[in-house]
C-alpha cells in the first residue's frame, strides 16, 4: 500500500487546474441550466493541456500518469462537474484502449483529436443491458477487410459532442459468435445516428444519448481488442477517475458548507459554534480524506503495474467509497444551508444532484460489490 | 400510546384519495417541468372534498379529524407530492389559527375560500431569520382600530397561488414590542407585494417567493393570536401533514421499486431475485412501516387532546423519521433502477428531488433534535 | 394497521411488572455473574401471575393477550433481560404449541407446571443446521403407539433449568421421512441427555445447552404439530416476544444514559446540554417509540387474527427493528458514560452485551430479512 | 499527503511481528478469562524487539519509527489486543515524553526497563475529571529540590503490573497553581497506593485500575514537561497506537468471518455465496483499508515533522476512524457466525469486546469531533 506525496512538477500541475477550475466554477450554473455541452471549456482544458495527458510522449502527449490525472480531476471537478468528467473521458477509458491496441496511424490521429479537445467516448450499455454484459446484442460483423457495426447502445456520455468512439459490441465472422470486441469509429461516420436524449438529474452539461449504429462500416484494423476482461480492463482507469470526480464534487459541496456555517450566524453567534453541526462538518472532513487516500492508492497502483493500469480490486474500493460518500457528503452541506440549500440559486443544490451519479453509471456500486466479493473470496471458495 | 384502526368512513376517505391521486400522478411530471401551481388540481381536491376537511361544521365544513387529514394527504402525495402540500396547508396549519382564533365573519369568509379550493398560507420565515425566531423584524402596528403589517418574508409556500395569509409578526403598540401574533391578510390586499421566486430542486410546483409588506392596513380584529408558543402550537399539526407529504413519497418511490425490480430482468432473473437488493426492499418497507406509525401516533394524539392538536413531541418524532427517512427510501428506490434511475425519463427522480425537502422546510431536523431533547430532558436537569 | 391503547387493567399489569422488574434489576448483575438459572425471580414471576398468562381460563390460566404479554415482557426486561426472557417462554412459542394441539390431559399437566414456574423450551437448532431447516437430522420414529427421539439439538435455551420441552424433527414413519413434526418430551425423561453448554457473551443466566436424544420414548399423542410451516407459525409470537426483550432491554440502556448525562458534569454543566449528545438522545428515544410502535402493532394482530398468531410479516419486521435498534441504543447508551461505560462496575456494559444477541437467536436478521422480502414480493414475481 | 511503502525492514518486521502473534493467538483466550497481565507475552516482546522499539540508538534502542510501530501492533494486536496495547505504551505516549524531556540518567534507566520488557504507563484522568482536564486535582507540590505527589487518578491502563509511570499533575509553587506538569514516578515509589481495579467489558488482560498518590516524592528533576499542549502533544502517537490496535482487532475479526463463511454451508452452499452476506465482507474490507491508510498517514507524518510527532489533525481522524469502524466490523463479523458468534467458544466474541474500547479511552470520539472541529474551523470564524 503506498500513496506518493506529489512531486513539486505535481503540486504545480493541481495548481494550474485549480485556477482554470475558478473561471468553470463561475460558468457552471449556466452549464446546468442549459444542459448544454461546455465546448469552450473542453478548448480551455485542452489549452492548458488537460486533455490526453495520458498520450505519451511519441505520440506527441506529456506521458503523465493516472496519478497526476487524478490531481487535476479533482481540482476541476471542484469547479464543474461536467468538465471534470470530461477531463477523465480526455485521458483514460477508450482513449486508454486506443493508445494501447490501434495503429500507429489511429494513435496519432486520435492524439490530435483529444489534444485539440475531443472527449472520446465509450459505449458499453445496451437498453436491455445493465450488468449483464452476456446480453449483449450490437454486432461487429467481419466482411472482408472491414467490419459492420449493427446495434443500439444507450447512456453515451457525450455522444452528440464527441468525435472519437470506442464500441464494445459482439463479433461475428462467418455466422459465428466470437465474444466481445472493442471497435473504433467516429461520430460522423454513416451508419452512426444519434437517438433520443436521456434527460438527467445532474451533470446536465453532458448529454447522456442512445446511439443507433445503421451499417456502419469501419477497416478491420479499427477492432481494437478482444475479450471482455481486456477491455473492461482499460475501463478501470476510467473508475479511479469517475471516482475523483465524486470526490471532487463532494470536495466542494464541503467547502461550501464551511464557508456557510462559519458565516451565518443565528442566536448570535455563526452555526458552526454548534455542536451537532460542527461534528457534521468533521463527518464530512473524514469521508472526503478516506476517499482521496483511496483514490490516490489505486491511481498509483498504475505506476507499480505493468500495464499501466490500477489494480482493479483498489479501482473499485475507491470507486465504491468516493460514489457512496459523495452522496452522503452532499447532502450534509446541503442540510447544513437549511431552506437556503434547496434553493437552485445555491451551488450546493446541483452538487447534490450531480453528485448522485456515480453509484449508478460506470458500474452501480452494487455491480462493484459483486467485483470485489469475488476478488477477496477468490481461492477461499 | 395508540394507533386505532381505519373505521369504513375512513377506508372509503382513502379509497376515494388514491382514485384522485391516480390522476394526479399523471399530471406530476408536467408540473415538475412548468413549475406552475397545479390550479387544476387544487380544484378537484376541493370537488373531491379535500380541502377544508378540517372545518367544523357550522362553518360549512365536515369536522374531519387530524388522522382524515393524514389519510388523505399520503395518498395524494402518492400521486404528486405538490398536491399533497396543497392538501396539507388546505387542512391545517394557518387554516387551524384561524378556524380556532378568528371572528365570525372571518371565519366563514375563509372557509368559503378554503372548501372553494384556496390554500392557505402561513408566513414565518424571514431573510435573516431561520430557526432563531426572536431575530424577527415584521412588525405589526397598532394604529387605531387598524394593524399595519411592514417587513418582509421568504420561503412563502405557494405565495402568488394563495388568497388566505396569515403572517407571524412582531405586535408593536404605542411604540413598545409586544411580543409576536398572527395577523391576518390577503394576497390582494394593498401593500402586499410579491418579490422575487425561489426556484427550488424539486416540489416545484409550489412557487416559494418572498413577500415585502409595505404598510398593509388590517382592521384590528386580523390580529388572531399572541405569543410564539400558541402559534407553533397550531403549527404542529402542519408538522405532522408535512411528515405524511414525505411517507407519500417514499411510499411511491418504493412502490416503483418493487415494480422495476420485479419487472427488470438480468442474467435472467427478476433483479428482485438477488438477495442484496431484496433486502433493501425490505429495509425501505421497515422503514415506511415505522414512519407511518408515528404518524399515526401523532395524528390520533390530537383526537386525544383538549385543543384538537398534536402532541408537540410526538409530532416532532413523526416529522424527523418520516422527513429523514424520504430521503434514505427514495434514495433506495433510485438506486434500486441502475442508470435509469438518475433519468427525468422516470418518476423515481423526481420523487428523490421531492423528498429532499422535508428535513430542510417546515422545521430543519436539526430544530426538531433540538426540540424534542428539550422535551425529553425536561424536569430531569 | 392498528396499535390499541391499554385498558386500565392492563395499565395495572404494566405497573405490577414494573414494580417486580425493581427487585429483578438489583439483581441481575449476580445473575450475570454466576450464570446461573435465576430460579427464585421465575418463582417470583409464577406468583405474580406471570407466567402461563396466554393459558386459557379452561386450563387455569388467565387468557390473557400477546399485547398483555408483550406489555410485561417489557418491564421484565428492563430490570432483567434473563428473566425477560423466562416470560416469553413462560408464555409464548413452545406452550402456545402445546396448548393448540395437546390432549387435554397434556395441557393441563403442562398448565401446571408453567403457572408453577416452569419455562418451556423449543428445541429447533442442530449443530449444522443454522436456518437450513431442511438439514435436519434428528429423527421421532414411529414404533407402534410410541415415538422414539434420537439426535442432537443446539442452542437450547435454559435446557437444564426446565421441565417442559417440545422438540422439532424428522417423523420417521415404515423408515420413510414423514417431514417434521414437534414432539412434547421432559427434561427428566429417559433419554434426554444434556451436552456441552455454550457460554454466551450475554444473557448469561439461561444456560444454552446441547441435550442428545438417545431413544427416548414418548406416547404417539405426544407428537403435536406436522409441518414446518404451521409449528413456525406459533413461533412467531415467540419472536414478538423476544423483540420486546430487545426493546427492554435498550430502554433500560436508554434510561441509563438519560439519567448519567443529566448528573455527570463537564466544564461546569451536565453533559446533556451538550448538543451533540443531546441529539444522541433523541435518536435512541427515537429508535425506541418506532420499534414500540412495530411491536405492539404485531401483538395486536394476534388479536386480530382467527389463529390467534400474529402476522407472520409484522412479527419479523418487529423483530428485525427491534433487534438491529437495541444494539445501536445500548452502544450509544454505553458510549455516552465515555470510559465508565466500558466497565463491569456499571449496567450499561450488561445492557450492552445482552442486547447482542436478538440479531442472532430466534432467527438471524438475515433470515428475517429473507422472510419479509419473500412476502412483499409474493405474487409479484 | 502521502502512505509510503513499506521497506523491505518493513516487511520484515512485520512479518516477525506476525510470527510472535501466532503464539499470541492462542493464548488470548486464558489472558481474557483469567484477566491477568499476560506477563509472559510482554518478555517475549521485549525478546522479540518490539519494546523500546522508538528508543534512539544513544540510549540503547533501534530508533524505529512510528511508522514502523504501527506496523508492529496491527499484527500483535490482530492475535492478542492487549498485547497490541503493551507494545503502544511500550513504544510511544509516556515513553516518548520521558525520551523527550528526562534527563540523560532518566532515560538510560527507562530505556533499560522497557527494553526488558516493562510497559510504562501515563495517568491523566481523573474520577471527576472526563474531558475536562482543567477540573484536575492531582498536585505536585515543589518542595525544595522535590516535588510532591497527591491525588487520585482512574482509569489506569496496567497499574498493577507497570513500573514506568508518568502523571499530569497540577504544579503548585509557594501555593500557587502554575499549570500543569508531567511527573515521573515509579509503582514502586512509596506513596504510589494502587486503588480498586475497574473490571472491563474487553481487553480483560490489562487491569484499569485508580491509583491514589499519598506524599510521593521525587526529585524536582522528575517533572518533565509543563503545559497540557506539549504534554498532550507526545500523546498523539499514543493515539495512532491505540488506532492501530483498534485497527488489528477489526481485521482479525474480518479474517475469521471470511473463513467462517467460506466454510460454513447452507442449501449446500458456502453462506459466502449468498449476495447479502458477501456485501458485508466488502463493507468490512473497505471499512478496513481505510481505517488503515488513515493510520499510515498519520504514523508518516511524524517521519515528516521536526517533533517526530504525527499531526494531531491526522492523528485524530485515524483514530476516529479506526475506533467506530472497529466497532462495526467486528459486530459484521460477529454476525456473520450467526448465534455461534454469540459463544465465549469462538474468538470474534471477545473480538467485538475489545474492540468497543476505542471510541471511549484515549480520548472519546466526541473529544475527537471537537478536537478536529476547532482545526478545520481555525481561521475560518
Amino acid at each position: 500500500m503506498t500513496v506518493p506525496a506529489p512531486t513539486a512538477a505535481q503540486v504545480d500541475l493541481q495548481a494550474r487546474a485549480r485556477e482554470l477550475a475558478e473561471v468553470f466554477k463561475e460558468r457552471a450554473t449556466e452549464v446546468d441550466r442549459t444542459e448544454d455541452y461546455p465546448v469552450q471549456n473542453a478548448k480551455e482544458l485542452a489549452a492548458a493541456g488537460f486533455m490526453g495527458m495520458t498520450i505519451p510522449q511519441e505520440h506527441g502527449g506529456p506521458g503523465l500518469s493516472l496519478y497526476d490525472v487524478v490531481l487535476v480531476v479533482e481540482e476541476i471537478a471542484k469547479g464543474c462537474g461536467v468538465s471534470g468528467r470530461i477531463v477523465v473521458d480526455g485521458n483514460l477509458g477508450a482513449l486508454s484502449i486506443i493508445m494501447k491496441a490501434g495503429s500507429e496511424e489511429l494513435k496519432k490521429h486520435v492524439a490530435e483529436l483529444v489534444l485539440g479537445g475531443d472527449k472520446p467516448v465509450i459505449q458499453i450499455t445496451e437498453p436491455a443491458g445493465g450488468t449483464d454484459v452476456n446480453a449483449m446484442t450490437t454486432t461487429a460483423e467481419v466482411r472482408g477487410d472491414t467490419v459492420v457495426l449493427n446495434g443500439t447502445k444507450t447512456w453515451i456520455t457525450g455522444a452528440k459532442d464527441s468525435i472519437v468512439n470506442v464500441v464494445v459490441a459482439k463479433l461475428v465472422e462467418d455466422g459465428e459468435d466470437k465474444g466481445l470486441c472493442a471497435v473504433y469509429c467516429e461520430r460522423d461516420d454513416e451508419g452512426f445516428d444519434l437517438g433520443k436524449r436521456n434527460y438527467m438529474m445532474g451533470l446536465r452539461g453532458i448529454p447522456e444519448m442512445d446511439v443507433h449504429f445503421n451499417d456502419l462500416v469501419v477497416p478491420r484494423s479499427h477492432v481494437l481488442m478482444f475479450g471482455l476482461k481486456d477491455i473492461m480492463g482499460r475501463y478501470n482507469n476510467q473508475r479511479v477517475g469517475a471516482a475523483t470526480v465524486a470526490l471532487g464534487l463532494a470536495q466542494a459541496a464541503y467547502e461550501d458548507a464551511l464557508h456557510y456555517t462559519t458565516q451565518r450566524q443565528q442566536f448570535g453567534r455563526p452555526i458552526s459554534d454548534f455542536q451537532g453541526l460542527r461534528w457534521k462538518l468533521v463527518d464530512m472532513r473524514l469521508a472526503l480524506d478516506a476517499s482521496r487516500l483511496l483514490i490516490h492508492r489505486a491511481a498509483a497502483s498504475a505506476s507499480l503495474s505493468k500495464s499501466g493500469l490500477p489494480d482493479p480490486e483498489l479501482a473499485a474500493l475507491a470507486k465504491l467509497h468516493a460514489a457512496e460518500n459523495a452522496i452522503t457528503v452532499s447532502s450534509t452541506a446541503l442540510q447544513l444551508h437549511g431552506a437556503l440549500g434547496y434553493s437552485r440559486n445555491i451551488r450546493v443544490e446541483r452538487l447534490y444532484r450531480d453528485a448522485r451519479m456515480f453509484t449508478l453509471g460506470g458500474g452501480t456500486t452494487e455491480a462493484l460489490r459483486n467485483l470485489i466479493g469475488s476478488q477477496i473470496l477468490k481461492g477461499l471458495v
